[in-house]
Formats: C-alpha cells, sequence, structure tokens
C-alpha cells in the first residue's frame, strides 16, 4: 500500500481507502491473528520448513507475474502506438514514447488494482499455514520479497511478447516516415 | 495493496505482508474508526464541502507524484543504459530496451515502497477529517482516484527529465554504430 501503516495517520490514511465490507473482513482477521499472537507468545517456535518457505515463494510470486505481465505489456503496446501517431507528428523519440506509454500502464494499474489481485488470490494457493511467530520470521520475509522480485521479473519478460508482433520494425518504418 | 481485502484469505494475506507494528497500529485505528461509525450509524451525514473534497484530492495525489515521477525517471535512466551496452550487442530494439527499463524500475518499486510512501504522509498534508459515513460517500472516492490518477500523470511527465539529457540522439548515435 502507498501509507505508511506504522503511523496512525498512515494507517487512517489506508482504512480511508478501504470498503466498508474490507475494513470489517480486515478487522475480524487481524483479531483473530493478534489473538493467537498473545495467546503463542510464550511458546518457542521452529522456523518454517523449506517446503513451506517453497510455498511462500510461489505464493507471492504469481500475483506478481500477473502485475509485471501487465505493466510491460501495455506500456509496450501503448508506446508503440503513440510513437507510430503522435510521436511522428512531434517528433519524439522512441523512448520518450515508451515513457508516455509507461503513464497509461500506470494509469491501467490504477484502475485494474483490485482485478489483479482478485484473479490472483483465485489462482494463487491458499494462505500457507504459518504461526504469528513464524510470519515475522527473517526467512519468510525473505522467501516474501523474492517471491515478489521473481514474480515480477518473470511477468515483465512475458509482458515483451508485444514486441514480437511490433519487431524493430517501427524503427525502420520511423527513418523512412521521416526521409 | 496486492490482496483482495474482502475475502479472509485476502485479508489475511495482507496481514501476513506487515510488520508487528503496523498490524497494531492498524488494528487501534479500524477500532476507532469502526467505533465512530457504529456511534454515528443513525446520524445524518452532510456530503464533503468543495473544500473538503479538494484536500482529498491534494493529499492522495502527492504521494503518486512521487510514485510516477520515480517509476518514469528510472524507466527512462536504465533503458537507456541498457540500451548503449546490450541492447546494441544484442540488436535489440529501443522499445525492447525500455521494457527490459521498466523491469528494472518495477524492481526498484517493490524496494523503495516504503520510502515513497513515509516520504509522502511526511510532505503530504494531514488526513482529510471525515466522518465514516462521508469517507464511503461518492463524492470522496471520485476525489480520492481523481486525485491519484492527475498525480500519477503530473509525477511521469515530471520524470521523462533524462530525456533532455538523453534527447532523441541516443537513435541518431545507434544508427552511425549500426553503419
Amino acid at each position: 500500500p502507498m501509507e505508511a501503516l506504522n503511523t496512525a495517520q498512515g494507517a487512517r490514511d489506508f482504512i480511508y481507502s478501504l470498503h466498508s465490507t474490507e475494513r470489517s473482513c480486515l478487522l475480524k482477521e487481524l483479531h483473530r491473528f493478534e489473538s493467537i499472537a498473545i495467546a503463542q507468545e510464550k511458546l518457542e517456535a521452529p522456523p518454517p520448513t523449506p517446503g513451506q518457505l517453497r510455498y511462500v515463494f510461489i505464493h507471492n510470486a504469481i500475483p506478481f507475474i500477473g502485475f509485471g505481465f501487465l505493466d510491460n505489456a501495455i506500456m509496450i503496446v501503448a508506446g508503440t502506438h503513440i510513437e507510430m501517431s503522435i510521436g511522428i507528428i512531434l517528433g519524439i523519440s522512441t523512448m520518450a514514447a515508451a515513457a508516455l506509454g509507461n503513464l497509461v500502464s500506470d494509469l491501467a494499474g490504477l484502475g485494474l488494482a483490485g482485478y489483479v489481485e482478485a484473479l490472483a488470490s483465485r489462482l494463487g494457493l491458499s494462505i500457507p499455514d504459518l504461526t504469528p511467530k513464524q510470519v515475522d520470521m527473517w526467512q519468510t520475509r525473505l522467501s516474501t520479497h523474492l517471491g515478489k522480485a521473481v514474480g515480477v521479473t518473470i511477468g515483465c519478460i512475458l509482458g515483451m511478447f508485444p514486441l514480437i508482433f511490433f519487431g524493430g520494425g517501427e524503427e525502420d518504418e520511423k527513418l523512412e516516415t521521416k526521409s
């Protein structure tokens, strides 16, 4: 989320952005999680097993494959269309057209935010069953961040597929139209 | 957030991604918000004033100016460097180099996620004081989304400044190296 949740203001900011169903669901689950955490406070918790960590890795990668794929595919398609239309009139470079395509992709990201998640949670595996203590362990954090990084890398590379259709040709095309 | 918070699984997923300080802060604020919401359930709430809506608009725009700026600036700088290095060896198009730059920018976004927020909340205005009912009104939702869209647009355009240094020249340079 965009808000820093460890401040009252950031937390309130975030709560404002939620719908009432999300707020009540989040409140119920937070209650559950914190009461388990308190109940197990005294217990020693073994670190997550390698199997659990792989699960956490994959669980976090899947939504980010979707995000990276859409982010890059939209950027390339929009950027190439901009280049071939107003790009020629304004004589802007391919990189400038790509930057405008990136704006289109960010705007789409704002609109799509809800859907990629919903899709991912249905596609994705159910959440790993870890105790509150295990959730906070560095192994779990590392698997989570690595999963997201690998997921967005796979997604971005897959999202380059429109280049096959556009190929490198658009630069030659542009030169023909210019000369 | 990436998780769909209106499902138990999505909410739990999101809770797993939080640190313990964030969880306790969020729980406290959610409690506060929901108790006010229940207390005021019977009361009629006037819609937010235009001044409040402008405030909501600006409050949501500021962090996204930062996000859009970084997203585009990193994409352009990384994309241009990729183009001028492995791009020439592999003979990939500028758009392909931009797509790889976008991957770098997404990875940086994963890493920077916490900092842009923290910076924005310090820079940003304090949160608008709306009643729970006003938060859920369509006027507030519209101002929130418009603020984010306008913010990311301003940010992305400002983030194109590296092009001034790179200019369109890199295409001509590439042609020289190719011929």
